[in-house]
């Protein structure tokens, strides 16, 4: 194959979104890359890397191969020239926060780091330390379209959400809305495939150490569990507390989420599921699986789905909810496509409606 | 989400080619259904399972909830009322020469299974029993858009490519075309995902079972080694005889062919590229990668590509050429709607175009 | 190598204790047989299989080569001749019940199965229906040797504990005998390798329908549920309530498994640590974490180790404690050869040293 | 468990053998702990590590907790006061020749590097530059025990064969010896574990790189081609030229090497099993499969045993010879465990008699 993009007939010949990547080479900018090559309203205009920059797109990512062939990897530093409609930050948390301000200048900000999730300056320093654009906390939005979809629409700066905080966000919100969670012992159990750790090299994330392996890991210290307590006490209208134990699958993808909610009172399974069903039955990308099935990561692969499944114990009072994301679309990447559409004004699902690659 | 079909709006108002799957309930059934449901003219009416036969397509396969909420598996034997510009055929060898031409009368068939691949009759027999529509072999098309395009514009009834040999011919073709290989001493050592046995339940192909292992199996007598001597010795213009040995990767999806070839004369490394690159350049789905560069399955995963890399061993006088595909895309369904595309007269791309999903 | 017991040479003269095993095809019969071969003390003089009677061991496990080579799988019915000293039973759930009282006539059974585990008749008909050597029930001890050591070692019949059991009793038996847990709200959210799921054809265990996935399964209504039950309601003194939610890890051999525990009383991490410390402080099959350290499935692969690690949240009043075990040695075949050793008067470790395979 | 050495009362009681490790933190390093710890008659006095000086062998490998309780790692520069019967090295290519030297003062030393394999310095210097001990590379013998037991007893520097040389040395020798292979045109093609690629932080053995990948690399030009070429010519009498590729397996251990030989005269299926059973009938560690049976890497796992299954296409005159080993075991630390009971005069299998783990 000649170098060509095979997509550029496709795309319409009316002014597109211009778009840029600020740290382009990891995994959520790699999903980025390849979710953008499927939107017909975007183009990509740069993508900037420190370690890669002056390479081709496709000589870092071969499978980007006959996509994005005259796209070159930018330095770091040519983020403050970028004249784009939507600016992706990619970049690592910490490093976010010391360009995203400029960039604001210019360019509307999908930010997937963590730099502006948390709204409260004592929370955010208690759990990653200062802030370097600590003003910025208050007009960033927190981009869980079915949450906060009218806020995501006009932000100027969009804090894309962690992807354990989606599925645990998304499994409990219906209860936590409806107040009838127990609010004080609330367990998140999450389990997560290897990209979430990012794109390095590091034995810790290594084929041979982790794939016959299975383990907990910060185990009640890890930072998503503020990002999940302030969006659950805003649905809540009181403090929620969270006990959250994330786990390391051997796969590439995904996050599945168990959640065990002590209910304040008596509800049946059918209840339960249509608690679930109303609340989420005009989102295109939350699918609630009928009662008594439960998702599997594999059967969001590749998609921006949520799939739910729900289940109520009724003796014990209890209700176990079960998540299923695709780490780097839903969790990331593809959430973020999602919120551009909202912010440009396209409908929600434009670019998103591949299904799952299951297999 | 409510069952809606989310690509309906996208899928244009004139009419839409009618496909049809018999058997639509394996992973080449699954494919088809992934493919087609990104495919702007087509429209899935029917999709025949023995075993699932009255499910809705997304209680058998969860990923697809949300596409194809209308449509239920039928009985097989619904194929007779089928009225469909194309029906693929994923049903196993054996079953589809007996539907075949049938359904033939009233529709062009695009045929998954080795039963219309053959050629020679007598080679049908002697390496797969007796056949039950023989006459139909001299008229079936053999489906590999790179070698026979204007025979596949053509077709009515189109044999789809083994996965295998898919690979193997793609990577020998250039030299075995250009007369450079010695033709008796060809070695191609494949290897494959697991998906390629098909799905079912069986011990052979649990996890337990391949997790953690890699074997040659059909040692000297697979069934694909005919069909890639056919298709080289079509192309060398004489007999070829090819030693070809399939190996099982404990991976879902993908082939990768090394195949090794004694020169006729010296070729330098560049003159094997540049004879690739020749043979190649105009192909959609064929990539040759850069000199010194060798595919990896998992960078066409989910895509209709075959990766290409070449070695010319000067001082041996051999050269060592390595395909990738992803054996259910290029290696069956890809191909399948590929080939459909052109006989249909569309863009041969059309539904074609995601990248790679690599991680 | 020519067939040759190697380890003939290694076993003692005197007389060695006779062992046969009945539904030795499976995994867990595997694993005896692997175990076994590493025993000084042990002979292995039958082993049935329904399926594979007639076979040499190593035809139908060719790791085996080597070892066995003399021993053939006799038919299921041949158990009736068995003259052993210990026969472990293997066989599925439902099916040693049938046969386990006519073995025990002649031979002290050690049984794999669920059919003995539950003492209480009215428990095991709610979970399993009827049972048809119920009177024996009452008869069998629960073989988990750091809890019942003492009636393990006269036990004419031994009902070796369930795999999930396994690691959730060992997790929480310190905080339950201490009173120091709520007991009404306990979450067990256990996750297990695909081997837990038996040897045999089943789509659900395939390699591709598991691969890249990971789901939960029978929520809320897991048989281990009342074992688990049991077994802390013994040590409480008092009724205990588990919400028990099993996992599915692509991997062969492990369970992790995440408990969950409120406290009756504030603990800091030192008291729970020291706690667990001299509650397994003299057991050789219990390895405590250093404090802020978590097991990993991996790091007990292929031994009897149970590695667990504690945390207490000091301010949520929680107590979080991860067990890992191999759920085909401590979680099955190896638990039942440290029990056969106890019955035998053996040390409790023979043949059972060896260091778990991390990579 | 309290820290013990669960094997001290297994050792004899009469002086043992003392060994010691340099470079003993990597995956050789621990393989060779893991594998000493079942060895009867040697204990492991020293381990050095760069990284890990000061650090417990246990918390290092948290597997190991329980063995080598006492043992830290020690300086790399501590190799000089290292007073054993037996030094392996398992130290990188390079590193080791700047040590050996030293250390064979007072120490026989068995190498796991490829510093001391090849005999002939300039082809050494061809493929791995220039040798700091050059002069030792006529003494060391090499320590494939099947082809050179006799040298092995009284090596002092013995270098310990390469991952894939043992795989292709054993699968060809046999036809090579009897002068029944066309010399001139053998291909080798190797699949390999990723543990081969050492133990490390690296992006390209990253799980989420690897895990749905395969590839080939160094496609004709890796090392180990006259490590094989250098022994095969030995056996031949005469210059043996090799085509060798080795590929990636997402899999932790094990490689399979499938050898595709030119026959000089025909031989039948039988006549080749014949010939390979003649050879390695006496052989331990290398299990020849049933006519028509071919290995996998999983039935070797953990195990030092090298399983062959051979094929003879009378027709086309090829021998396709397939053999597997665990890359860390028989191609590392297990064979070098195997050298240096034959070094002491030991039975050649002590401490190596464990079966593998194939699931």
């Amino acid at each position: 194959m000649r170098s060509l993009c095979v997509f550029k007939n496709l795309k319409s010949r009316y002014a597109m979104l211009k778009t840029a990547i600020l740290g382009g080479s990891g995994y959520t900018g790699l999903e980025l890359l390849r979710l953008l090559s499927l939107h017909p309203d975007t183009v990509v205009i740069e993508a900037t890397s420190r370690q890669h920059r002056g390479k081709k797109v496709s000589e870092v990512f071969p499978s980007l191969s006959g996509f994005y062939d005259r796209l070159e990897f930018s330095a770091p530093e040519d983020f403050k020239n970028i004249k784009a409609d939507f600016v992706f930050s990619a970049l690592p948390h910490g490093a976010s926060q010391e360009v995203v301000p400029e960039v604001l200048k210019s360019c509307r900000v999908i930010d997937l780091s963590a730099d502006f999730r948390i709204h409260d300056a004592a929370v955010y320093r208690a759990w990653y330390g200062e802030h370097k654009s600590e003003a910025l906390l208050k007009d960033a939005v927190y981009g869980l379209p079915e949450l906060h979809r009218a806020k995501v629409k006009d932000a100027r700066l969009l804090a894309n959400p962690g992807c354990y905080p989606t599925g645990a966000i998304l499994a409990l919100a219906p209860l936590i809305k409806a107040g009838a969670a127990d609010t004080s012992s609330i367990i998140v159990d999450s389990k997560s495939g290897v990209s979430g750790a990012g794109r390095g090299a590091n034995l810790d994330t290594s084929f041979v150490e982790v794939a016959s392996g299975f383990k907990a890991y910060k185990v009640g210290c890890h930072r998503h569990t503020p990002e999940i307590e302030q969006e659950l006490s805003l649905l809540s209208g009181a403090g929620v507390s969270v006990t959250f134990t994330p786990h390391l699958i051997p796969v590439e993808r995904g996050i599945l989420t168990t959640a065990y909610v002590k209910l304040k009172k008596m509800m049946s399974g059918a209840d339960l599921h249509g608690l679930y069903d109303e609340f989420y039955g005009q989102e295109k990308f939350v699918r609630l699986m009928p009662p008594g099935r439960f998702p599997d990561i594999s059967q969001v692969r590749g998609s921006n789905y949520c799939d739910i499944g729900v289940y109520a114990d009724e003796k014990k009072g209890t209700a176990i909810i079960v998540s299923a994301i695709d780490n780097l679309v839903k969790g990331a990447s593809g959430q973020a496509v999602q919120n551009m559409n909202i912010m440009a004004g396209l409908k929600e699902d434009t670019g998103l409606q591949s299904p799952p690659m299951a297999v």
